[in-house]
């Protein structure tokens, strides 16, 4: 299949630009000796996943239960949930998933661990945990050091778990506005965590895992003695948010919008018929690192100004070459993990060819 | 099934509000003497179409080709695409559809009536056409007036193409900061347009179909004389951004998420597992009228204040009655239209009861 003959809007991953940023963050994380274990979240396909494991990765990350399921469902045996499972209908699934596969999962509270290990002992199994750090971003997390300590010794006293190590992650550095600004996060998020390890190696609680990342803060705070795993998941696309961030060029973005021109009402509007629907409308934390909603590829110059949610207004000034009515354009978005999960296929492309149309496995998994 | 055993996050679609907002947007639209033709892309199921249909709908609206057809497929009969199609190849699914169910397509260009010709000749199938108005929202359309008439002289020129109407979407009134604003840009939206179809009829081109509209604008744009049609979708649902316009009341929105509180790192903060990739983070061309990402049901005085892919942050001041690590709560999304196309599935509820589990059978139709 040509990718002309692909119906617009579409979301494309490019696969020589998805392979290289595959290897070359698999190679970062060897050369700094640690475990990469990506977040899918980015792309909830299975078939990257696999990619990204044979690439080195020693295990996976997913965002909850559900995309766990889809990624074991498929062959992945290592797999993280990132995130705090409290609830015991999900603490039951995630026991049965642990039956087959290698599971671990987050946790920052007395609740959260009791939920888990009461669940844990019913079911039999042993679970996983490791206790999320707040390194800045002020999501969830307990603070790190005493905090830390006090909960790893509940846990310790808890039936049915693991305490398997400590994990953070950088996304404050989303909102870095200088490169200095955004490495100092990752340094100081990988920091943060080797101290509060050590204050628990300390107190006779050794972690096996001392885990920490994003895409942006990824290098900084692998190349941090005593971390020992990163969870970098936009590096796989990148986006017009990670070429801000100065992470990525134009050129290491793999994932594309295709679109049409359906409008032009004016020498200095088109309108393409790739909305909020296809692209997003997350421009992330800082806005002065990313113009409009997105680079479009063809017509640098052009401002993708605004979307609605089927619709993209992209402005020219007066000097402007612009495209024709029924002209393909192709965008990078703002921020590239919403994307594929709102397709319900992407195709993977080589040039101009289709070489395969992949359904989202993961994507809408909203429980 | 109870609600409690629905897992979280989930959409929930309120049953009694939504047949109350069917039923009220039908009755204002007959008492104004107008034909309600809904536009679908809000919830993106038949199933909802079908009771907007017998709630007395002439026909509905869509955003594009791919979801026609869904809706086609589930037995609607009279569809319109407000929307302009450009390329041939969309072009004849648009054809093959109007074989089978009363079709009508948006124009705005001599180049995108030329190809609905030529495909329409082609095919051999008879195209109805409407050309869409610019009445200030800025996306597409023709301004109104003499390029209107310019461009239906054209179209009555073209083979296989019969110019049925124009029509417009009074969007610019999402950013209305009174409703007195809200209520004018309505009135001059129907004036405009009756005013442009007068001139054209002042030239022997009469027009079935003069069709308005959106929520906001819907009431006062059908209370114009010679609008024939309003096309509003938000109303079944709402959201908090139809709140913060005055258009419907927080008991109205029949659109919410049900989460649960999964961390609590201090007493001013809740991360609840809903974030964007289930609530949008479309907050609207007004963001003075939209407080937070979210209205919290149960505790009005948080401040749904950050989302991220799978977090919502939940802000409290000191005073506050805050929720515990595993509570549910409910959010009314600032914008319900991106949240159907986010999920799977919708659970129909009534009270505490879940009455049906609906696929989104229109979502993730990028193309």
């Amino acid at each position: 299949m040509k990718l002309l003959d692909v119906e617009t809007p579409a979301v494309l991953v490019d696969l020589p630009r998805l392979q290289r940023n595959i290897q070359r963050m698999a190679d970062m994380a060897r050369a700094a000796g640690v475990s990469l274990r990506p977040h899918t979240k980015t792309h909830k396909l299975p078939g990257i996943a696999h990619w990204q494991a044979e690439a080195g990765a020693g295990g996976i990350t997913v965002a909850k239960v559900s995309e766990a399921e889809v990624m074991a469902a498929s062959g992945l045996t290592d797999i993280f949930i990132a995130n705090e499972i409290v609830v015991p209908s999900k603490a039951r699934r995630l026991a049965a998933l642990a039956r087959r596969v290698r599971m671990s999962v987050g946790v920052d509270s007395r609740e959260g661990a009791d939920a888990l290990s009461r669940v844990a002992v019913e079911e039999g199994v042993e679970l996983r945990v490791l206790i999320e750090v707040n390194s800045g971003l002020n999501r969830c997390g307990v603070l790190p050091g005493a905090p830390v300590l006090e909960l790893a010794r509940y846990i310790k006293g808890l039936p049915g778990l693991v305490l398997e190590g400590i994990f953070t992650h950088g996304g404050h550095a989303y909102s870095a506005t200088t490169f200095e600004q955004r490495d100092g996060i990752g340094l100081s998020e990988g920091q943060v965590m080797v101290e509060t390890a050590g204050m628990l190696a300390s107190q006779g609680i050794h972690l096996e895992r001392v885990s920490v990342g994003s895409t942006p803060t990824a290098r900084a705070a692998s190349s941090v003695s005593g971390v020992t795993e990163v969870r970098p998941g936009n590096y796989v696309f990148y986006d017009a948010m990670q070429v801000g961030l100065g992470v990525a060029t134009w050129d290491d973005c793999a994932l594309r919008v295709t679109a049409t021109v359906i409008s032009r009402p004016d020498p200095y509007r088109a309108v393409v018929d790739a909305g909020s629907k296809v692209l997003g409308s997350d421009r992330g934390g800082n806005l002065s690192a990313v113009r409009g909603y997105g680079h479009v590829v063809e017509y640098p110059q052009g401002l993708l100004a605004r979307l609605s949610e089927e619709h993209g207004v992209i402005t020219f000034d007066q000097s402007s070459e612009t495209p024709h009515i029924g002209d393909r354009i192709t965008i990078i978005p703002g921020h590239a993990c919403p994307v594929a999960n709102l397709a319900n296929h992407v195709y993977l492309v080589d040039g101009d060819r289709v070489e395969a149309t992949w359904p989202v496995l993961g994507r809408g998994r909203v429980e």
